[in-house]
């Protein structure tokens, strides 16, 4: 039984995952109307190596995750092919030269590649035109589809005559973006996993940070964790780790802010960082103080943010819509914030007004699978963005589905425009006890992120932390 | 005075080390015929963000070299502008909105960029043609040129309305590539820092690996120090770590062969890893024997590179050809495997029939610097690629100058199908021993690199490591 694992303590990943995505998928496709499944084929075309800049040094490649998906292979600048009627599948990998062994080792056989991947054929690249006038299909389903996170265009595959053959590059997509929505069981495994290494990671940070450490350090010490206990060579995203007031800033630690901050005491750290294990993704934030002991101001929005989670991981389940989760989630912060004394007036009337969107501003959170964002959100026959400014940051406004897999983040963030608008603005600043609210002023942002698992009854998380002040303050203790 | 660095155990790289790079250009460009200086302009575009295939994930952001030299800029999406007569420097930056702050922190002013980057003005990016419009330059020179080891070509700066005016693509290329060759003594400092955390790590890993360890535990570690104590965010390559018979693999550590192999007793590490600071990159390679001890081929092996990478260091030193350098690293290596049994026959002979293109199949180094292959090699007025079959693989084949710094790796590999061809052809397995040869397939391969500064009359190496079998064996130990 082929599989991908990075070492004897890591997990093992059967080539029947990809084996199954490929049957669910043809399964889906000869279901639908308009495709004549006999002679019809999916053509996908693998990731490439990309060059950094003009140099001869590449990005770190990781599999492009549609390919991913469908064929679990690690090489770039293959092909993947998949028979509609039958399941059949062919991988096309690169004809090397010989010199290619020298700097990159042995060339495989394709029989040695059949064995790795358990496709039921492996050719050559160039073999594809060959392959497809024999094949004579009626129609290549390629994949052309806009991500709704990135607003960019899959590239559909192209080889030197395709031009010979019918193809379609609009069926696809919205078929195999929501295949990867519902995970498999064994897909459940790796997500479970990937997540686990993560979880472990995050305790090692809280657990190392202290005052004076630098954000990055922590930011090392995950990457550690991850990649020579966990295996992950990658992570899903680069880690974002903020303290002080910078925890304010969602995607802090981008190249002009590189987590290069030294911590103080008294700051609250905002680390959400997630591994990636054979392709899929972690995406978890933890929010603790670097000292180890929350301050009351600290505890009084950790303990918003937490209660809008709570309420949220208790009610998610098969046949809940997802907006009425972000809202949920959003009046549980605010009537905390109320209770607490930074607001006041009715909760309703501040949802209405948009209030929550100062606080938190952006969507409660994600589908998440091979990509951190993951496809399927705004596809074809799902509900679409909503319209509302305070909702329309959402990544997906679907009904959630057992064996759908979230990143659930709710967040109290104060950010300087934004609370510059709220006081600025009377349909806001009417709710807000000005005074308190600019005590936070430079307090920065709080989030808590968990990865669920819907099912048929409730959620699984999958990201196993200290949560409650309580177990943060005894985790970072000892 | 403006700088960059990672916190307070960091280096600390001034802003005047561009300025200084920027007036060497600025200089060299005034004493080069065929440029009207007075109103001429050089016009740079900085890198921008690649995203992984269609998703909203990007690959992590290092600037474009060519940018990083003349302006050490950490945003992306930036031009750089220099007036060839004054030298005076004016930064484009991005005009970004408002709820950019959510996400990536509070829009810095133009004046924040000119303290942050010390480049006479800053302005957006929208204004350059409103800019040259006002300045009427007589010619734009950008940046389109090939790099002799990607065989890519730089892609030339371009903003709406540049056709407006007189634009040289071709002019700047050699001559910028050319003030890289040369470092400057701010650039030598960054180099030495990068190159001394770069060798702290490799002890490191030397000092953990054991049999039972995985190849990538190493690389962890060796990741975890450069950062977490270096505040070398990237490296400049993928790490190589291979182990047993993969270290004959010269790119080994590639996504398809993610150095996950489990060590085993009796095996040699070829570990080549490098960090990268501000820029600035460093590419070392250690063999060492996993359990801490040379075996007797091993120390075989390995003598024959040391003496053969001694003798280069020995000789380095500015107006020597570096072909002879080559030329003298592989006499001394096919003297020495002579020595010991595996040759027979005259030195000299073998030479001529490429006999040491088997055993160390690539040029003997390379330039360093801001690109781990720095630029600078087969540029327009210095020496062409030799036509030779087992010279035409060297980098490039000037002679040295003082202020070259290199990456000196000479090499003792044995490559399985290169051993085929060994033995298939008479004109080279003449020299062989063959049954000693054979006994060597699965060996691997060995490899000593260091990191040089050229000096007027010697070379100064910035790799600070144990070399000899007993340094290495007591560093192990210890």
């Amino acid at each position: 039984m082929a599989n991908f694992r990075m070492g004897p303590d890591t997990h093992v990943v059967p080539m029947t995952l990809f084996r199954n995505n490929r049957n669910k998928l043809a399964s889906v496709l000869r279901e639908s109307s308009g495709i004549r499944a006999k002679t019809s084929y999916v053509l996908l075309k693998g990731g490439k190596e990309v060059s950094f800049n003009d140099t001869d040094v590449n990005y770190p490649f990781r599999q492009e995750s549609y390919f991913q998906y469908l064929f679990g292979v690690k090489e770039p600048n293959c092909y993947g092919v998949l028979h509609v009627e039958s399941g059949k599948s062919t991988l096309f990998v690169p004809r090397l030269v010989e010199e290619y062994a020298t700097w990159f080792g042995r060339l495989r056989s394709l029989d040695e590649f059949k064995a790795m991947y358990e496709t039921d054929e492996v050719l050559y690249v160039d073999q594809l035109k060959m392959f497809f006038e024999k094949a004579s299909p009626t129609v290549l389903l390629t994949l052309s589809g806009r991500n709704s996170d990135s607003e960019l265009d899959s590239k559909p595959a192209y080889f030197p005559g395709i031009e010979k053959f019918k193809i379609d590059e609009e069926f696809l997509y919205p078929i195999i973006a929501e295949c990867r929505v519902v995970k498999s069981a064994e897909e459940i495994e790796v997500l479970r996993y990937v997540a686990k290494i993560s979880s472990e990671a995050h305790i090692k940070v809280m657990q190392f940070m202290r005052p004076g450490r630098r954000e990055y350090e922590g930011e090392s010490v995950f990457l550690h964790h991850c990649y020579a206990v966990g295996g992950c060579r990658h992570t899903s995203y680069t880690c974002i780790c903020a303290s002080g007031v910078n925890t304010a800033i969602l995607h802090y630690g981008h190249a002009a802010a590189p987590n290069d901050r030294i911590t103080k005491d008294g700051d609250m750290c905002l680390f959400d960082m997630g591994a990636n294990y054979c392709g899929y993704a972690a995406d978890i934030t933890c929010s603790f103080p670097v000292n180890g002991k929350f301050t009351e101001d600290q505890k009084f929005i950790y303990n918003a943010v937490l209660a809008a989670r709570n309420a949220v991981l208790t009610k998610a389940r098969d046949g809940v819509c997802w907006v009425d989760m972000h809202k949920l989630a959003n009046r549980v912060m605010l009537t905390h914030l109320k209770a607490g004394g930074m607001l006041k007036g009715d909760v309703n009337d501040m949802l209405d007004a948009g209030l929550a969107g100062i606080f938190q501003p952006y969507g409660l959170g994600h589908l998440l699978g091979l990509d951190v964002h993951d496809v399927g959100g705004y596809i074809k026959g799902q509900p679409k963005r909503p319209s509302e400014p305070w909702l329309k940051c959402l990544r997906f406004a679907r009904l959630l589905k057992a064996g759908m897999y979230l990143a659930v983040e709710p967040g109290c963030y104060f950010v300087g425009w934004l609370m510059d608008r709220a006081t600025a603005e009377p349909a806001l600043s009417q709710f807000l006890n000005v005074q308190m609210f600019e005590r936070f002023r430079d307090f920065g942002g709080i989030c808590i992120e968990d990865n669920i698992l819907i099912t048929m009854d409730g959620c699984e998380n999958f990201a196993v932390l200290p949560r409650t002040v309580e177990e943060i303050e005894k985790v970072m203790a000892g």
